[in-house]
């Protein structure tokens, strides 16, 4: 009896465990599946282009499959029919541009290697049955070698990449098939033409069915990367001297709000997806308010002096939590400068990326660059009587490290407003509708350069002198665009 | 006869136009010649193993192409033994591990698409002629879309994208290519062996004929990245105070040798590269001192740390040129300490390098961090009391700075040497034969902890007492690997 009790009470001990197993296996899996869940939801949802893009690749694929069915068409190209549907496979791409030089480079390279491959093939039947393989054996190599080495060059690796791997693939593969295959120029033919086919519906699909340009993703992306340093520029100063900003807002303290702090650290890193998007954008047809030779070089040499700007930013996002912190008199001195300088740099940056965002001239953006070498001027000035007779260096090394870096990142948004500007020329930019700046503190304008507004095309820029000020305006720099530019 | 002088020589004129066009033409094409050769020339001195790579793609495509030859394969596979022909051209990439990972992939969804085709094929055909296409077709659209969207997965995207692209390719062409030939399941045989044909051949020539290792070039790459943020930390010192250095040269001035100065800013953009050459790296057998799972992870971890440091230079070197520059009294203050932080940081970061190179434990790196460290605090010192009375702060604002980031240049080289010790870790590193390291200015050794070197796993590291500077060696800190180390 004990050992019936025992064995029933193992096989339900048994059970149970294999109950808690299965339980355990379920929940691993709901758990796993939740988590894929909304990793794709999150994807989703922060570019809902991915799922149009996805769903835009299906269309193509079932639309081109069409064309077995299709018997006209079946019947003429056969079994070549399948270089269509590996075709849309390959070529399409997130933007037109990079589908439209994919499809371009495959197409003419099947052409070019297609008809080289028919001559080497006709050469080396001149060597006889014998010969032929060793004549062919030695094109492929040569050819293959040849044109492996000149994906090297930087400049056919930007652009040409696949167009030589194609090449390399239908020459080996109409030379050496030629060998068995009589037809080879209808085979070669046939080829092109489901080729062409393919490109041509991945083409279509993306240029009329929600097109992604690179090029506007270029034109954007620049825009959002002035918009993130220009995010921890204005957010630096009330972190950094943890006080009430000028609008009454306190600084930032949620967590949340702090990742505004940390955004700009993807622009470090932008170079190679700036080129890549430049290269796509330069196949691209004009679209939108973007011409055929829009000057995306420009764009590039803007992002340059931005990654610049971000390298200073980072330097500068070590000191807000700095060991050693400034005496508070100190800190106090230099305050109003610092926040200005960085305030009105991130004002510039915000202008020029809506200016970006809207084709309009920048034209307000360098009133606000005034301003911030108007704030790095009055530090100046601060500085050579700031120092307390009895304060020791190493107290206040960090925020005057802190002002440094400020100044140099000031100069940063000079350059890129500067490469902005000529990007608006470049690119014929429009006039922006009447615009009003207020330049402050006009006591020291003089001590500053400020671009004549007259040479940026704003024929209608009305400037305020802020009336709270003393206004002593000395008959310099500004004198001339003041003049000018009030209607 | 004048006409016919006219005539004659308005020819002779013609001819010699045409003479200097054709001349013209040939000098520029030879120009060109001379300007591509030239390049190709420093392509493939830059680094040798471009040269190799494409006679290697050669070789493989003409042996591949030998199966075309050989009646019995060809007899047995047909058509389709251009697939191993594709397959090669595809796959064969300049590391092992990317053509391991091409290879792999391509194979494997190969099979995984080919079995879902037969059996999105099978169900279809219940559906009846008229309800086959529309079946298909739907099946074509879900897994397209499925697979496109998967893409964008980051995980996905770094090690299986292309294999995605092959599972879409082989999935439509084995369902759809189905409706017409009844041979399905042998097509579908046919060029899975012809791929795996391919790739093998691929991979055989890829590592059995000078192969070049992902892994190996990852970890080449960061002691590379160290040398080159030595090499600007070494020069920076003399650059900036522009004075003899202590081993007798003379601080840089000839352009070539200031090209060191600027050899770093490849440092900054480096990211992209090291995260594909650690993902085509997990695809390596062991090779070599690399282990199946060598931590390749912690070479991306170290390789963040130094673009870190690269950010603080690319900041410090906007100083070397300053326009104010500090008072040469002030200078001089902080003369010693900075060239000492610098060089010391430079011999760390040189260390570590050489370190990684020889897969050694960096027993000795430590040391020099101390230096650095113990330059930083007695700067420190000097700070407290440098500030002559009548200093105005604006004039040492570019030197306070230059301190200050060279003191975070400090410890982002104690971060790095603290990373590469975890990688000498996880890796395995050899421990070194006897070193020697030289402690100077054992008087503050006191002031800065030294990782004890026992920790180090550094048996037989002898540490010398500068005997130029008093001995007065405090019992603290070091006293505990002193007694232990010495041997």
């Amino acid at each position: 009896m004990e050992i019936i009790g025992q064995e029933s009470h193992d096989k339900v001990g048994f059970l149970a465990r294999m109950w808690w197993w299965i339980m355990g296996l379920l929940n691993k899996f709901k758990g796993k599946l939740i988590g894929v869940t909304s990793k794709t939801k999150k994807l989703g949802k922060d570019d809902p282009r991915r799922i149009i893009h996805s769903v835009k690749m299906g269309l193509a694929l079932s639309l081109i499959s069409l064309v077995y069915y299709f018997r006209p068409i079946y019947d003429s190209f056969g079994v070549s029919t399948m270089w269509a549907v590996l075709t849309v496979v390959v070529v399409f791409e997130f933007t037109v541009g990079a589908t439209l030089g994919k499809g371009f480079n495959r197409g003419m390279a099947t052409f070019l290697a297609g008809a080289l491959g028919v001559g080497a093939h006709h050469l080396a039947s001149l060597a006889g049955e014998q010969g032929e393989p060793i004549v062919i054996g030695f094109f492929v190599f040569l050819l293959a070698s040849a044109a492996s080495f000149s994906r090297f060059y930087p400049e056919i690796k930007a652009r040409y990449d696949y167009g030589v791997l194609i090449f390399i693939l239908t020459f080996s593969l109409v030379s050496v098939s030629g060998y068995r295959v009589e037809k080879i120029v209808q085979l070669a033919h046939q080829r092109l033409s489901t080729i062409i086919l393919g490109s041509l519906t991945c083409v279509f699909i993306s240029i009329f069915v929600c097109p992604v340009w690179a090029g506007e993703e270029l034109h954007n992306q620049i825009a959002v990367n002035l918009e993130k340093i220009a995010d921890f520029l204005e957010g630096f100063g009330g972190e950094y001297f943890q006080t009430e900003l000028s609008n009454g807002e306190s600084a930032l303290d949620t967590k949340d709000e702090k990742l505004f702090l940390e955004r700009y650290k993807s622009v470090l890193n932008s170079k190679t997806a700036e080129e890549n998007l430049a290269n796509f954008a330069q196949w691209e047809p004009c679209h939108g308010h973007f011409r055929y030779q829009h000057p995306w070089k420009q764009y590039l040499k803007t992002g340059g002096l931005i990654r610049q700007c971000a390298y200073r930013v980072e330097a500068l996002n070590s000191y807000i939590k700095s060991e050693i912190q400034a005496p508070p008199e100190f800190k106090k001195k230099i305050q109003d400068a610092c926040i200005k300088m960085s305030s009105e740099s991130a004002k510039a940056l915000s202008e020029l990326a809506s200016a970006i965002r809207t084709m309009t001239q920048p034209c307000t953006a360098n009133v606000h660059i005034a301003n911030s070498r108007i704030a790095a001027n009055s530090l100046k000035t601060t500085l050579k009587t700031a120092l307390p007779m009895d304060t020791d260096l190493l107290q206040i090394i960090s925020a005057v490290t802190v002002t440094a870096l400020l100044v140099e990142i000031v100069s940063c948004a000079e350059n890129i407003a500067e490469s902005v500007h000529e990007l608006a020329r470049l690119a014929k930019f429009k006039h922006p509708k009447e615009q009003i700046v207020v330049i402050e503190n006009p006591r020291i304008v003089h001590l500053v350069t400020i671009k004549p507004l007259s040479d940026m095309n704003c024929p209608q820029v009305v400037i305020k002198i802020d009336e709270s000020s003393p206004t002593l305006v000395e008959n310099t720099i500004l004198s001339k665009p003041l003049e000018k530019s009030v209607h």
